[in-house]
């Protein structure tokens, strides 16, 4: 049997011990042996649970045990999680994490110790919940240069701009009710700032291009300014918003940004909704290729981590190699990127054509008193000076090819 | 550097030489070494191309060289694609095809072989594509129960049925174009009925339950039947008709098909359109999750077909176990799967009744003289008998949920 000890018995640790258990037969027989929980850690007990024998406090009696090959980090956080991981990787133990925080920020310095050891550091639950983006990026993906990767990888923001494109209610009447529902947290500031995302797409990032990838060199803008108006607009563009999280090849570089785009019906990400996730990817022979699935949840988030489990107890004496040197990636900077603006805007006509050129008019159905148009394709920096001189600027929106 | 050698140097495998020569440095930095084609094995010679002095005619040329590690095989058919993956097999070279004729037929076989002699047989490119299925099946959905697996795996019949939705014509036109496009063979037979989905379908269904699934027992229909008057009834329904590869598990066993359903616009899979191809799955711990990209197409067949040799290239020494034994598996009887039916007859409400019970009608802008409706849900064995007694059905086609 495979001894296997998790941190943090919170809903993803919990799902874990959980998934283990209801699939114990099928999971031993890709294991090639059977996988047991030894030891929780916690710093709660958890009287008259099946698993409060097994509770610990002390990290320390995890790392010291020789009998556990395999760890599971789901405390989240970068501390206290940083310093329990690294002494288990030293003390030569597998560790998969669904730790976003952890891997944007420690992720290659993680890899590269598990690489020393010759242990594994697995991160699959970390981006997409349930769905498997890390290892085909790492082990399926490995004949193409990847040009662009761009997901919906926030189920709360998501399920906000469903229920506010479905019934045209404002943000604030939803972010209330997915707090109800449990789908955002009581301070849901990550979730609807972007800073989920943003960690996000900085570990996919350093995954395509091998280097690290620093989450706070990008350019992040959340869903807190998109009103009920903005969405009556995309309607009658027929196109969707969604927050995405992108980055794209830019001659030799990376240019990488967090923020709401109008996305077109035929775009493979229009239909991602409520809170599903996807993960658009572009190779160079490839083409386009789309991984769709629950983005979170407690039993989708550890069936990866329980996938990761698996992967690592048939490589219990081989470190798969992953590509992501610590190495600092300096991304291009995101005001050189073109797009075109869905802007809304006091000023006339007359004078948006002064300072735009040609523009495409938008109207929406009960909006009044303000002008709607999409932009001719320009640089990020050129549409900032061009939205300084036009001043009254209510509001922007990048538009998806 | 590690030796190649490409068996059949058409549209796949000039793709792959292609591939290895265009992502040249990025696939010699992931394989760990170079990838150098040595052979390429075709009746034809190829004068004034490039790799013109690699060709061979006899396959034992490539068995017979122990310098050759892996092999690759795009001829299609199962002769004598079989005794040459065979003999590469004994001789000790890792192989990936392409052929999905070849892995549907002797996919258990060659896998038992490759095991034997400590190589790999893998087969990436033969079910989607360029879209990863095989290998996250494999490798990244191993803590779930696969219940069911679902795909649009013909690019042929996706890009016909997508046309007649769009232009509102009829399949023989359709046809026609995408002959015309080089999407559809000058013998469709293959395509149009179903018989290339069939035996992907049976190679997903495999992999997902472990052992060998059947081709021939797996119940098939084309789309040959589907005319303009259908698609007029989906569109009043909402729905979009696809041409689905499906297995599910029903108990302990499978159940699978292959027939045009009528898919609702919430469903992943109703919005794969043209030559794109996409696979649902549904694990018990996973839930919902699909994988979208090119089914078909030089360049992205050719990616998913090097991607496998990258991964050879990194396991020369280590067969990766892969679970498909030759153990028959017998199907569950698709008589028992229950579906409601959307029927058009020419029998009037009162006998539609009479046999079916209560039923939902369907009407279809310029479409008289018939009656269209949607049956109860029930066993295909029933909606058969209900459909004899109550004749003149014009058409049949399944509801999807």
């Amino acid at each position: 049997m495979i001894r296997v000890a998790v941190m943090g018995y919170g809903t993803i640790g919990s799902g874990v011990v959980e998934v283990l258990d209801i699939n114990k037969n099928s999971i031993a027989k890709r294991a090639g042996e059977e996988i047991g929980v030894k030891y929780i850690l916690d710093l709660r007990d958890f009287p008259g649970d099946p698993i409060q024998e097994k509770v610990v406090h002390d990290y320390k009696v995890i790392a010291n045990d020789p009998e556990v090959q395999i760890v599971v980090e789901t405390m989240g956080g970068v501390e206290p999680a940083y310093t329990f991981v690294k002494a288990m990787l030293t003390a030569g133990k597998h560790v998969t994490t669904s730790n976003k925080a952890l891997v944007a920020a420690k992720g290659a310095e993680l890899i590269a110790l598990a690489k020393k050891k010759n242990v594994n550091f697995m991160f699959e639950a970390s981006v997409g919940g349930g769905i498997p983006i890390i290892r085909p990026l790492n082990s399926c993906l490995t004949a193409d240069e990847i040009e662009e990767i761009t997901g919906i990888v926030n189920g709360t923001t998501n399920y906000m701009l469903t229920k506010m494109t479905e019934e045209g209610s404002e943000f604030d009447d939803v972010l209330k009710d997915a707090q109800a529902k449990g789908y955002a947290e009581k301070d849901p500031t990550a979730d609807i700032e972007g800073y989920d995302a943003c960690r996000k797409i900085a570990i996919l990032t350093s995954l395509v291009c091998g280097q690290q990838v620093d989450f706070e060199d990008i350019h992040t803008e959340g869903i807190t300014k998109i009103t009920a108006t903005d969405i009556r607009y995309a309607k009658t563009m027929g196109r969707a918003i969604k927050l995405l999280a992108s980055s794209h090849k830019v001659g030799d570089g990376y240019v990488a940004m967090v923020a709401p785009f109008l996305l077109p019906a035929t775009h493979p990400l229009y239909n991602v909704n409520d809170v599903f996730n996807a993960i658009f990817v572009h190779g160079n022979v490839l083409g386009d290729a789309m991984f769709y699935g629950s983005g979170a949840g407690k039993l989708p988030t550890a069936s990866a981590v329980v996938a990761d489990i698996v992967d690592m107890a048939k490589h219990l004496d081989t470190n798969i190699a992953v590509e992501w040197s610590s190495k600092k990636l300096e991304l291009v900077d995101y005001r050189n990127v073109e797009n075109c603006y869905f802007v809304r805007t006091s000023a006339d006509e007359k004078r948006i054509e002064e300072v735009f050129g040609e523009v495409s008019y938008v109207t929406a159905e009960g909006v009044s008193g303000e002008t709607g148009f999409v932009t001719a394709r320009m640089s990020e920096a050129d549409y900032e000076k061009k939205a300084a001189e036009l001043g009254s600027v209510l509001q922007m929106i990048r538009v998806a090819q």
